[in-house]
């Protein structure tokens, strides 16, 4: 059995680029950067004035006449002669021929005219924020790899971009096995379990942005999956499955797989919950086999195909935080531990994870109202409270 | 001038119900579930079998003949005599007339018969996960007013519900005001600025699910605003605009408000940024008006704008966190300060706000990267690092 690291190690080494699509800066939050930008213009664009008063040439002149107003957002104009000044506001651009500011406070308006106050000496330059001083045209603002939220977006659109090469999103087919599975709005049985992991999956795919992906129930009928996979494998770049990959029937997943040409790459992981999972490729196609189990396929899903996908759309950064675990934790066996937790911040500013262990009847509604798992190493059996573990939330990004 | 707590308080008290409407389950990651669901039957729904064993009346008997098999997801069996058993796997019903489970260790198999371990006293009931021990139907599972994620899709899945009552996500017209504002794929003058604020809100209310929202861009010219804004007031429940409640120019937009029948419900609040914002509403319509200062605007619509929308969809959660400030940091005006940072965990698992501040020429693209912002209180002056801040993340659901 390979260990979690090894496991995520060979889906990172199976994936493949998903390629990059441009995609209006409106409906890029969410979307992974492929492309760094740079900046269009320097920062400021012009020598920006950071006081209202007045521009003026430096000469020696203390009586000026008021040539005109420049208001921010205003073309500048063009100072017509040593002893006249422009009134100037904060923000605007300075003047042609100008080299001075003289705050509001230094002058009086008489006829027409700004007197500076005696004795004030104004000096060339202050106030005024030089043309490319934040930045010049040309520096690296956005780097490729980055995750877009609002403020990345209003960074493209100040640059004159109306679109932005992203990473795409495969679409994903979502396949549920199992006869005992009854999906929503068929009467179930007592002995029969209503079919839940599909649509939690699928759920979380849109909610990640990976439209087109879809769900398919399949039954424990080896003619039918042979079938139906086929097609799938066709049409999606990704597969995941849930059922099929532990005892009894499950074992269908695996063969199957193989005949249709799926190259296993690992099955069996050294975790719980998911021990049992499966993964293979044919191609660039990925094939993800999670347990039936619902919180081990959650586990699963979000441990290592959402990160995968994000991955495969060109994000460079971190999946998981790390939290502080908010009680002692007991787990005896030698594997890594996946342990649904609810986490918020503290009074002092702490991520504190509480630990909500489902229990083992197969209840797993206790995951209602958390925040994710925490992920605990397969060395240790103790875990007090306090101990920094990771955390991965099941909403990714 | 009014409290960032007062600011909010008075929108709280003029936001409508946006209502509810019934969402595919599959495509419910990211709503607020507005109906509570209870459990549709017992769990476990059937005296479940905690052990690989047999199962059997207790009498006394110790050699069984094993009359079949059951299977977790098999429909019961029947047993049929005080003699006989029923091999049974791990998360099978327990079969009718069987009271008793005898794990497969304490078993031999001979000759189609199951004898047990001498001295080894079967106990009735144990390795029986009883129905209904878990939560009988009815119990209450999901609460109203909780954003779904994937675990929740998963339990709703699993009661069955092919729907969920989600509360509804209005419409969103964003307004940029401002002749100085030059769009994408237009050639840009020094003095001009790029068009930013409109695109980044957008992407966000996009991004945050409130699907046909759009973004207007108007003049300064009174005329065209009064008849562009009297038909948006028309046909979207929220406005937003940004530009246009500050100086000069700024007044056209309170103004023309008043004209069209919006009543003001706030203007300027005690922050930094954002102290221009405006705020009113015509009957359930309501208009936020932010600064057109890009770093005001997200902020402003960060802190009260998105927060909003996701109360009137339901959500009664909260919207911020608590983070330890990064550095020291100083602030002396005697307002709220909005300080942008970039927040990450450390090692120990403290959310640690380091502060991003961006500077007075304008230059925003300091927030690329930011993961939010934190607010300081408008009583302190000096906020040391490791001081508790509630922090607003960028993306709030």
């Amino acid at each position: 059995m390979i260990t979690v690291g090894e496991a995520w190690q060979r889906i990172e080494d199976a994936l493949p680029d998903y390629g990059v699509e441009d995609v209006a800066v409106e409906e890029a939050a969410g979307r992974v950067l492929r492309a760094a930008v740079g900046a269009e213009r320097d920062q400021p664009p012009f020598d920006r004035v950071m006081m209202d008063g007045i521009a003026l040439r430096r000469t020696g002149a203390r009586r000026l006449r008021v040539q005109g107003t420049q208001h921010a957002g205003d073309p500048p104009l063009e100072l017509a002669e040593d002893t006249s000044c422009i009134e100037i506001m904060t923000g605007a651009a300075l003047p042609s021929g100008a080299d001075t500011i003289v705050p509001v406070e230094r002058i009086r308006h008489v006829d027409g005219h700004a007197e500076l106050e005696e004795g004030y000496e104004p000096e060339p330059g202050r106030f005024i924020h030089r043309r490319g001083s934040d930045h010049v045209a040309g520096t690296g603002l956005l780097q490729a790899g980055c995750l877009l939220g609002a403020p990345e977006v209003a960074v493209l659109a100040s640059q004159g971009l109306a679109t932005v090469r992203a990473g795409r999103r495969p679409p994903t087919a979502v396949v549920s096995t199992g006869n005992e599975l009854v999906p929503a709005g068929s009467p179930v049985a007592a002995h029969q379990i209503r079919l839940s992991n599909g649509p939690a999956i699928l759920s979380s795919l849109l909610g990640h942005g990976h439209a087109g992906s879809r769900h398919a129930h399949l039954p424990d009928e080896p003619e039918v999956m042979r079938e139906r996979l086929t097609a799938l494998l066709d049409e999606f770049p990704v597969l995941l499955l849930s059922g099929g990959v532990s005892k009894g029937k499950a074992d269908y997943v695996p063969g199957i797989m193989a005949e249709l040409g799926v190259e296993v790459i690992f099955h069996r992981v050294s975790q719980r919950p998911g021990k049992p999972m499966w993964f293979g490729a044919r191609g660039a196609t990925l094939v993800f086999a999670l347990p039936g189990n619902p919180v081990s396929a959650l586990v699963c899903f979000r441990r290592y195909v959402l990160p995968a996908l994000l991955r495969g759309a060109g994000y460079s950064g971190p999946t998981a935080e790390t939290a502080m675990l908010g009680a002692d934790y007991e787990f005896r066996a030698p594997l890594t531990c996946f342990l649904p937790v609810r986490a918020e911040t503290d009074a002092a500013g702490s991520l504190v994870a509480i630990p909500a262990p489902t229990n083992t009847s197969g209840d797993f509604t206790g995951l209602a109202g958390t925040t994710g798992f925490v992920e605990l190493e397969r060395e240790r059996e103790r875990f007090a409270a306090g101990t920094p573990v990771a955390l991965h939330r099941w909403r990714l990004y």
